[in-house]
C-alpha cells in the first residue's frame, strides 16, 4: 500500500529524479510537477523521464504570464532591488511556482508536496514559507534535510551510483563546475568554483548575455512605454511589441545582445550565511531603469521619498526571505499599486556594450515637471524673494546649532 | 564711506563679474573668494579679472584634500545616492566650499557674503544653509533674490550691457546652450536646451568621461584597496597611488578614459520643483561599486539592512538639501563611521566601454564569509534539520493568514 | 470702489475683530467666516459682532461630523501621535477648517482668504499650505506678517486702542494668561505664563478635564466597538450610543469627569522653533489607547511593525506639519486603511482618577489569537522541537559575531 | 562517570528543581545559578534547595547594578517600549542575566548551559541567542524542547509525581492561577486564566504596585535629574538618592505606592504567536516619562525624529527579540549614546492614583529652546515675513497637487 502522495517539484536533473525514485522506493505515490516560468528545458524530454522512473502523472504548467504580470511588473513597479545590487530573478519566480504546485497538490489528491532544494539555500525556506501558507495541511517532505537522506547521499558518487542501480539516465554532458537555476528573468550562478569569492566568472558561465566585448559596435535604440508603472509596449527600429510576455522577452534579447545586466555579488541569504552568486537579467536590468527614470518626471517627490524607504526596500526583503504570502507583502504592495497612479510615459533607451542609456523621456500624466518652472531663464509664477523665507525658517535650529559650537569652541567655520 | 565688506564667491564668469562690480559700484568693499575643489579653471587669471574689476582682494584656496577625504570619502563609505541615480557631485563640494567663505570672510573682517546663485537652484539652499549655520551673525547679500538686482537682470542681454558699460571682460568663447558646474568629483549640465526632459544630450556636452563609443576596445583592469570604507589605495598595471587627492583622481582617468559615470535624469530639487540634470561622474561611480561590493563581504546583514534604510537614504537626503551643518547629519554621520569597521579589503575591478564590473573581492577583516559555511557541498558545522525548525516557526503566522483566506473565500492557492 | 472681497476667519475674538475692521479700512469687502469644529462658542453672539463690524456677511458651518469621520477617527485608526505625546487636536481641525473656507470664499466670490494667524506659530502653516492646495488662484492675506500691520499693532495695547476707535467691543472677561484653542478634540494652552517651561500650568488652566484630584472615587466601566478600526458604538451603565459625533463627545465626557487626557510638553513647531503647550483631550486619549489594545488582538505583527514605523508616525508628522492637503498623505493614508481591515472587536475599559484603563477585549475577526497556541499548557499543533532550528538558525549571524568579539579580545561574557 | 558538567538557570520553583533532578538523573554533574536582578527570592533559601537536591554547587550573583546600569539606563535613554505598550521589563534581564550564567559555566568547566523556559515562549530564545553569541562552544540543554522530557513532564501533576518519588520540596503555597517573572524593573504575569484576553486581571494579580483606588489620596511631589540622558539623582521631600540602583528602587517605591505602571496587553512574541501579558513597571515608567519630557525641552528635532523613528523601535524590537548580542544592537546603541549628549536637566514631576504628571522642567544644556523666541508676544530676532516665503516655496508642489486634483475633477476643496 502506498505511504501517500505526493506532488514533486521535478526538474528532471540528478537531484530530484533520485529524489523521484527514492521517494517511490521508500513507497509513495510521485505526482511530478514542472512550471514553465521561461526556464531553457525540453519539456517533453523532462516527462518522459519521470514517467519511465514512475511517476503517476507529469503535470507542466505554463506560468510565465502569471510570472511576468503578477511578479515581474510588480518588481518593476517599484524597482525591486535586494542590497543595491541583486534583482531578485529566482525569487519572484519562486511564489508562482510553489503556488501551482500546491494547486496541483490539491487536485491530484496528494498529501505531501516535496522539493529538492538543498538544506542550506534560500529557496527551501521561500518554498515551504509559500506551501505552509498556500495550504496548511499539505505536509512537506524535504529530502536533503531528512538525516536518513542526507546520510546515504553525502555527495555526487552516492547520487551517480543510486543512478546506476535504478536506472536512472543521467545526462551525458558535463556537469558546470557551478549550479544554475533559470527563468523568463535571469540566470543565476553559484556554488563551486564561485565560492571563492575572489574567483573571476569565466567567460563561458554567462548564459543569458553576449559578453560586452563581443556585443555589437553600433548601440540599438529603443521606447519602452508605462501605463501607471507596468511595460505596456515595447518600439526599437524593427518592431512594436505589446503582449506581456513578449515584450518582456524582446527586452530579454536586447539586452541579451548587448550584454547587459550581469551582475557579481556577495549576499545575505535569508538564513544568515552569506553566499556569492552572479545573475544575468537582461529584460528587467533594462525595465528597472526606465522605470526609475520615469518615475524621475512624473512622482511626487515626498511619496517618492517614503516609497523608496519604506516601500522598495521592504517588498525586496519580503520576496527575498520567502514572505510573498504573508500580510506583510499585501500591506506593502497596496501601497506600491497606489504610487504608481501617475507612472505613465514612455522613455527613449540605447543598450550599448553592457550598458543601457536614458536618452530621453516624455509624459502627459503629470504636471510635476514644467519646463517653464524648471527654467532658470524664467521666473513666472515664482517669485525669489520667497525663497529667502524658506533659508531663514531652515535656518532657525541650524543657527542655534552654530552659536552652541561657538560656545563649545569647536566653530563650524573651522576645518576639523 | 563704504557700506561694507563683503565676501563673494566668485568665479570669473559674467553672472559673478557683473555682481562684484555692481556691488562695488552700489558702494560695498569687495574680497573675492574663490575654492579649487578641483574643478578646471586658470586661476590665476580669475585673480587678475577680480582685482582688474575692483576688488579688495582675491583669496584662493585649494580644498581639494578636505573635500576628497571629509567629504567624498564619507558619500563613498555610505554608498550616498539621492534618488537612485545621482552621486552628490555637486552638494559634496557645497559644505566645503562654504565653510571656507566663512573663514575668509572672518579672517578679512567682512560683515556680508555673498553669491551668485540664481533663486530657484538648490545651491542657493546649500550655500546660504551653510552660511547660516558656520557664522549666524555674518548677513548674506543674494543678488539673483533682490527686486532691485533681478528687475535690472533680466537676461543675458542686460548682463552683457552692464558688462559693455563697465568694463568686464567678456569671454570670447561661445556660451554653451546649457550651464554646467565641475569639481573633482564630477561635472553638471543643467538648464538650456536640456530643459526638454526628452532632448538627448549632445555628445559634445560630457566634458569628464569619454563617449563609450569611443573608448578603448580592451578592458583596464585595476584594484582597489579599502581601510574601514575608506579607500586607500589604487593599483593600475601601471601604477599604484596612496594619497587621497591622487588616488581618486587616477579613478576619474581611469573613469574618464573608458566611459564609465553618465547619468541623465529628472530629480527633485529642494525647493519643490523637478528639474533635469545630466552628470559624469567617473572616479566616485568606481568607488562606490566597489565598496558596494566589499560591503556583501564583510559587512553584516542587519547591519547593512539598517544602515541601508536609514543611513545612507538619509545621508544623501541631507547632503542634497544643504544639511551638511546640522546635527542631524553629525548624528547620522556618527552612525556610518561605526559601520565601517570591518569594511577592509580589495576589490579588483575592470572598466569597459561605459561599464565597471566587478571581478572579485578578499578581505582579511571579518568572518562573515566563510567558503566552507557558504558551500553547498559541506554540512560542516551545519544541522540542515535546523532550517526545518526555522521556516516551521516562520510559518506559524502564515498559516493562519492562509486559513484566513481560505475562510474568507479567497484561497492563496488560487492564481488570481 | 472695493478692492476686492476677502473671506476672513474670523472668531469674534480681539484680534480677528481688528483685522476685520483693518481690512474694511483698507478698502476691501470682508465675508467672514466661521467653522463649528465643536469648540464651545455662542455662535450668534460672533454673527452680530461680524455684522456689526461691518462684514458684508458672516457665513458659520458645522464641520463636526466631517471633522470626526474624516479626521479624527482616521487619527484613531493609526494611533496619530506627535513626538510620543501630542495627540494632535489642532492640527486635525485645519484641514476640515481651511477647506471649508476655502469652499466659502469660493461660492462667495472672493479673491483673497485671510486669517489671524501669528507669524511664529504652526496654525498659520497649516492653513495657508490648505489653502494653496485646495484653490491655487485665491491669494492669502496674512496680516501678522505684513509689515504694515505688524508695525502698527505691536502688542496688545495697540489692539484694545484701534478698538476704542473702531467701536469693536472687547469682551469685560479678562483676558487669560495664555493662549487657548478648541474643539470637539481638545483644548490648547500656550504663550504667555506657559513660555516658561517649568511653570506649572495652574489648575484652572484645564477646560475640558475635571482636575484628576478631584474626580469621582469610583472608577467608570464603560465598552467602545470598533469596525475596521473605527469606534461605532460605545456602551456605559446608562447608555448605549452609535452616532460618530455623539459617541465622540459621551467619550469626551468619561474623560472629562474622570480627569483623562491631560498633557504637558514641550514640542518641535514645523517652523523650526521648540514651544511649550499643555492639552486636555479627554475622549481622543481613550479612544487612541482602546484602539491600540484592539490591535494587539487583531493585527499581524509583521504588518503592525510596518505600519508602527512608517505610516503612523508618518501620518503624525503631516498632519502636524500642515501637508494633509498633499499627495504624501494620500498615500500614507491608504496604507492606513488598508491595515484596519480586521481591526473589529471591542474593548472594555474604566476610567478612574486621570487614567485609563484596559478590562479586557474579544474579536471574531481575526484568527490570529488563539487561547490553545497561546497556552502555555497545551501543545496542540505545535512542536516545541521547531523553536530549536528556529534559534539555531537564528544564531549562525550571532555565533561568527561572538567568535570574532573573542578574537579580538572582548569577549561578550566579560561585563564590561 | 558523568555526562558532563550543566550549568542550570536554577530558581528554586517546582519546574527547575524538576530539571535539575532530572539531569542528575540523566547523568550530569550540574551547577545551578541564580542571578540577583531585583527580584524578590530568598536567596539563601534556593541554594539550600539546590544543594539537597544534589546540585555540585550553587552560584548567586548580585547583577542589579550591571542589570541597571547597562540595560535599563539605555532603555530610558532612548525611550524603549515594544508595540506602544511594553516597558520590556524582562526583555532587559535577559542580556544580563545570560552572560553572567557563561561565565559561571566557563568558570566551572561546563560544557553545557540549560534553562527551564518553555518551548513556545520569548525568553528561550532570549537566553539562548545569548548563550550562542557569549559562547558559541558552550552546548544548551532545553528540556521543555526535549521529546523524551516533554513526553514524561506532560502537565504539573507529572512533576508533582516526579518531585514526591524524588524528594523535591514542594512548596505548600498554593501555585498562582497564572505564572509570573519578577525582576527590579517589573513583575509580569501570563498564561493560566489570563489565557482568555477578556479576563480582567483580579485585583490581587498586581504585586508591585498599589491598586490605584487604593493609592494615597495626595499626590507626591519629586524631582529627577539627567545627565546625557541617565537619571543621576532623584529628589524628592524626604530624600535624596544618587546611587544609581538606589535611585531606582526609589523611584519604584513612588511607582509602587500610587500605583503607577500597570499595562494589561495582546503581544506579539517573537516566535510569531500572540500571548497576552500584563505587567506592573512603577519606576521605569516614571523615568520614561520624565526622560522623554526632557528630550522636548533640549533635543534636536530633526534628530528626534530620526531617533525615534529608527533607533528607539528598532532597540526595543531587538531586545524583545534576544538580540541584545548582535553586530545590529551595537550598531543603533552607539546612536542612542550620541544623541543624549545634551540631554542634561531635571524634570518635577508627581504621581497620584495611578499616575504621572510632568509639572516643569529645566535645563542649560541646550539652547534649543527660549523663551523669546517661543514667544508669541516677541518678534525680537524673528521676521515674521520669512516664513511667507517658506510657506510659499513648501507650497510649490501642493499647489500643482490641488490644480491636477481639479483637472482630474476631484476638487480638494470638496469634502468628499
Amino acid at each position: 500500500m502506498s505511504k501517500g502522495r505526493v506532488c514533486l517539484a521535478y526538474s528532471g536533473g540528478l537531484d530530484t529524479s533520485t529524489i523521484l525514485k527514492w521517494l517511490i522506493n521508500e513507497g509513495y505515490t510521485v505526482v511530478a510537477f514542472l512550471a514553465d516560468v521561461g526556464q531553457e528545458e525540453d519539456f517533453a524530454e523532462v516527462e518522459k523521464k519521470a514517467l519511465a522512473l514512475g511517476a503517476e502523472k507529469m503535470v507542466i504548467e505554463n506560468l510565465q504570464k502569471e510570472f511576468v504580470e503578477q511578479l515581474v511588473f510588480r518588481a518593476i513597479q517599484c524597482n525591486a532591488i535586494y542590497e543595491d545590487r541583486y534583482l531578485l530573478g529566482t525569487s519572484l519566480a519562486r511564489p508562482v511556482i510553489a503556488r501551482a504546485q500546491i494547486r496541483v497538490a490539491e487536485e491530484t489528491n496528494c498529501e505531501y508536496v516535496s522539493h529538492g532544494c538543498t538544506g542550506k539555500g534560500n529557496d527551501q525556506v521561500r518554498f515551504e514559507l509559500a506551501f505552509r501558507a498556500c495550504n496548511p495541511n499539505l505536509k512537506v517532505i524535504a529530502p536533503w534535510r531528512m538525516p536518513e537522506f542526507i546520510e546515504r547521499f553525502q555527495g555526487r558518487q552516492d547520487l551517480l551510483k543510486y543512478a546506476a542501480e535504478n536506472n536512472i539516465p543521467v545526462s551525458s554532458t558535463p556537469k558546470t563546475p557551478w549550479s544554475m537555476d533559470d527563468n523568463i528573468v535571469h540566470c543565476s550562478y553559484e556554488a563551486g568554483v564561485l565560492e571563492d569569492p575572489d574567483h573571476t566568472p569565466p567567460k563561458e558561465l554567462w548564459t543569458r548575455t553576449v559578453d560586452p566585448v563581443d556585443a555589437p559596435n553600433k548601440p540599438i535604440e529603443f521606447t519602452i512605454h508605462f501605463d501607471k508603472g507596468i511595460p505596456v509596449k515595447v518600439v526599437t527600429p524593427e518592431t512594436t511589441v505589446t503582449d506581456s510576455v513578449e515584450l518582456f522577452k524582446l527586452l530579454n534579447k536586447i539586452g541579451h545582445d548587448h550584454g547587459v545586466g550581469r551582475v557579481d555579488i556577495v549576499e545575505n541569504r535569508f538564513i544568515g550565511l552569506k553566499s556569492r552568486g552572479c545573475y544575468d537579467t537582461p529584460g528587467l536590468t533594462i525595465a528597472r531603469l526606465a522605470h526609475l527614470d520615469l518615475e524621475g518626471l512624473v512622482m511626487d517627490s515626498k511619496v517618492r521619498e517614503l516609497r523608496d524607504q519604506f516601500v522598495s526596500l521592504t517588498w525586496s526583503r519580503q520576496l527575498y526571505n520567502g514572505m510573498y504570502f504573508s500580510p506583510e507583502r499585501e500591506f506593502v504592495e497596496n501601497s506600491i499599486i497606489f504610487s504608481q497612479q501617475n507612472v505613465t510615459g514612455e522613455v527613449r533607451l540605447a543598450c550599448y556594450k553592457g550598458n543601457t542609456y536614458v536618452l530621453g523621456r516624455s509624459s502627459d500624466a503629470s504636471n510635476l515637471y514644467s519646463e517653464s518652472d524648471a527654467s532658470m531663464d524664467s521666473l513666472e509664477g515664482f517669485s525669489p524673494m520667497d525663497t529667502t523665507g524658506f533659508i531663514e525658517i531652515n535656518a532657525i535650529r541650524l543657527k542655534k546649532y552654530g552659536l552652541q559650537k561657538i560656545k563649545d569652541g569647536k566653530p563650524l567655520s573651522t576645518s576639523y
